[in-house]
């Protein structure tokens, strides 16, 4: 199937268009597409004429190309007639926005077997049904809500794939907008009637050249599908993270995964996908922050080039000690250690400080430079940590409270992590006022957290990839 | 001692002020209490002067009045002179900014007891020392960093009491203004020398008229202060609510608590706590949740006027799948249940849908009002579900991402929760352009919350005031 037609088409046809009602769905996403997107558009109403200036087609088969994507937005069984005609016509690829198959059971169970048979046969890329299709910007967006009123998260290195509609546009796109997390491709895979998780990633691992990180929200694995998610899920050059969602984490994997002999419990399927190398954050929190580091390192601007996180080492740099210590306090639940430092690195670092802070700032890893630091001290210091080889990474918990600290600080930090290369993470207030800071360091690519959590969070998404990517390259193979 | 001048005072003087250094902690502690507080400031320095046209005074004896509260910025040893000199002259009440007490150890230790000593016999009520002290909108305003770097959170019921002073300003501040909970007296305890965590509690319950909620963040109970801090959350009317922070739940909470006579670990502490009818969230953010929900019952109006969450038992009203799966599965972790409709309940609530969203609607509870509906559908499921007595509470989980949810939903819905008074607790993704159906409900009192997760433990955290709440006004005892 021809994947690549679904997620970048040159043209796309549109069947379910309202004249009267300007909120249809099949209306909104003709609109969209037509005014915001690349994608050729072409409409279809039995009578034909015009809506806003697009001229309307009577039948698929009277217009002027074979469109490599028809977006279905009727009833369920009209929607059956129409991928026939896909068939009959050549269209590879559809995506069907109703429901009315699987998901209600009984003819609608049916219905989805009918739909099956016709795609398979006819080698019909169909997307559903019973979902909100394909955003992948700037070509195509199949989202039948009005653009407006959703928020689009920006270009990047994510691919992203949910079964669940609602979850993608609102708990992804929101939080992917607010952390900056780029996307390639975003997919609602629905009931996944034809295009599954497997094709998916093999096509995101294979075929498309934008995604380097391909993440999944299931509720489960297709039934049968496993096995084969696994193994290429392994083989994959790309970072492949899987977050189940909801009750599915006991109840639906476990009988997915029954149905796909493996046996049925969470732990065992979370031991499967680890040694396949399938990355499972454990909360939709740290999914997020995972997917910002990754999406981080697979920028041109790399700014942690040699970044490998083996043993999870870190110092921790503070000017709070009550952040010091949640931050320590956090270390061990993620698989992270404080470095120790030798005396003379202790004295080295205290040389850094000025008068006032060098009386009452500690340097035990947390390292608590108080609230009497000046910027200069500060730069000194993750200088010097930069150069010391066994810290492998730093979280800098950077309050910008105290008097003497300057807002120039974010971009005197980032110079000397863009020079250094040592693997940083910030913590920094989500305060508008701060934002200048929080933008000179994300400006160079350095990523940011707004709380401790999620900060600690990122070193051990950095561990987790370093892990995969050793054994990826055959470094070594441990466990 | 008198707490009411110290968190009250009409008068204060500030010492250790510098003329060369515009951002010392003196010199900003003056200005902002002279240039944004209502209480009167003297400020003091040994050859007097002026600082922006503030009459500086020689010594403390030379003021005109015996001033309420002395702020004390200077180094420790001199630190114990001024309490001295408090005692002297009568001062009632200081807050000691600086360290160089207990938590360097040795000489440090020794001047703590001295402190602690002229303390308890001339009466001074000494916060700190090591601490930023007090915030008490209008009032006074010790925090030594600049206001224009902090954030200040709006005036409301909670009286909030942090040993950390950086997750005070930092945590609960910026989250307090990001979630409009409301502070009546914030305050910083540092080394607690003298002002304990019982004092205060004995203060907000009994004097303080502004506070109806006393929450606590703690690392820990001072040594020997366990028991009779138990009993005093017992008898308190407020409602106290206490979160362990850092290590401290497991770690230095056992070591108090040993030293306290209970027994050494959290699992009995906890129990404790619970016994003398303290709340105690989980999280940091639970925390958060509770105290928005607890400050909004504080209100004059009160938009939940007959709130009794005994049971837990819930409506969940969603326009996403999704979303009411996900809130679903969480129920059960927070003691809550869905109620079951009965058939004729199922029928009526179908009856109010548009036709369209009458085919795909789902009314099960959670009830799934899908992207099809419109205003007047979720208008007459809630004010239906309202009228159902054995609903105690209804989560609408409100996605304005459907073309026909109009942006005045947010006020349609607050009228209907105002004149019903049965608790709601909304979802509404934080997103700039939606703050409008935010506001209207917020301006309304009634709680929005920005993730699933929080929307059920706000829930949560009203079963557990209502338990409280039935204990101490005797109407039953149940565990």
């Amino acid at each position: 199937m021809d994947l690549e037609k679904l997620f970048r088409p040159k043209s796309m046809a549109v069947v379910g268009i309202s004249k009267k009602n300007p909120l249809s769905p099949g209306r909104i996403v003709l609109l969209k597409n037509e005014f915001e997107m690349d994608v050729d558009v072409y409409g279809i109403y039995p009578s034909g004429g015009e809506i806003e200036g697009i001229k309307l087609y009577e039948r698929l088969d009277k217009l002027p190309i074979i469109p490599d994507l028809l977006v279905i937005a009727v009833g369920p069984d009209d929607t059956l007639e129409y991928i026939k005609e896909c068939g009959d016509l050549g269209i590879p690829t559809s995506v069907i926005i109703g429901g009315g198959f699987a998901e209600i059971g009984g003819k609608g169970k049916k219905r989805q077997e009918q739909l099956e048979k016709i795609a398979f046969e006819n080698d019909i890329a169909v997307l559903g049904p019973n979902c909100l299709g394909v955003y992948a910007p700037p070509i195509v967006d199949t989202i039948f809500l009005p653009t407006e009123r959703i928020t689009r998260p920006p270009k990047g290195s994510v691919a992203l794939i949910s079964q669940s509609g609602g979850v993608l546009v609102d708990q992804f796109f929101v939080k992917f907008n607010e952390r900056n997390i780029g996307v390639s491709t975003a997919v609602s895979i629905g009931n996944r009637a034809v295009v599954d998780e497997v094709m998916l990633l093999e096509y995101f691992s294979q075929v498309d050249q934008e995604t380097s990180n391909i993440a999944f929200y299931l509720e489960g694995f297709k039934e049968g599908k496993a096995r084969e998610f696994l193994q290429k899920a392994k083989e994959s050059e790309d970072t492949v993270i899987v977050y189940f969602g909801g009750k599915t984490r006991e109840g639906k994997v476990a009988t997915q995964s029954h149905t796909a002999s493996l046996a049925g419990n969470y732990k065992i399927i979370y031991n499967a996908l680890r040694q396949h190398l399938v990355i499972q954050p454990h909360s939709e929190r740290e999914l997020l922050t995972s997917l910002k580091v990754y999406d981080v390192l697979s920028q041109r601007r790399n700014p942690f080039k040699n970044n490998v996180v083996t043993y999870g080492n870190v110092a921790i740099v503070s000017v709070s000690g009550g952040h010091a210590v949640l931050a320590s306090d956090m270390l061990k639940k993620y698989g992270l250690n404080a470095v120790r430092f030798s005396p003379q690195e202790k004295r080295d670092l205290k040389g850094f400080m000025n008068p006032t802070a060098q009386e009452i700032a500690s340097f035990n890893n947390p390292i608590d430079l108080t609230g009497s630091v000046l910027d200069t001290d500060i730069e000194d210091v993750i200088r010097y940590l930069s150069s010391i080889e066994r810290i492998e990474c730093i979280i800098l918990l950077l309050l910008p409270y105290p008097p003497n600290i300057s807002f120039q600080i974010g971009r005197r930090i980032a110079n000397i992590v863009l020079s250094k290369n040592k693997p940083t993470v910030c913590f920094v207030p989500y305060v508008s006022k701060y934002s200048i800071i929080i933008e000179s360091l994300e400006l160079a690519n350095i990523p940011v957290f707004h709380s401790i959590k999620e900060t600690v969070q990122a070193v051990s998404a950095l561990k987790h990839r370093t892990r995969v990517n050793n054994i990826k390259k055959g470094n070594y193979s441990w466990e």
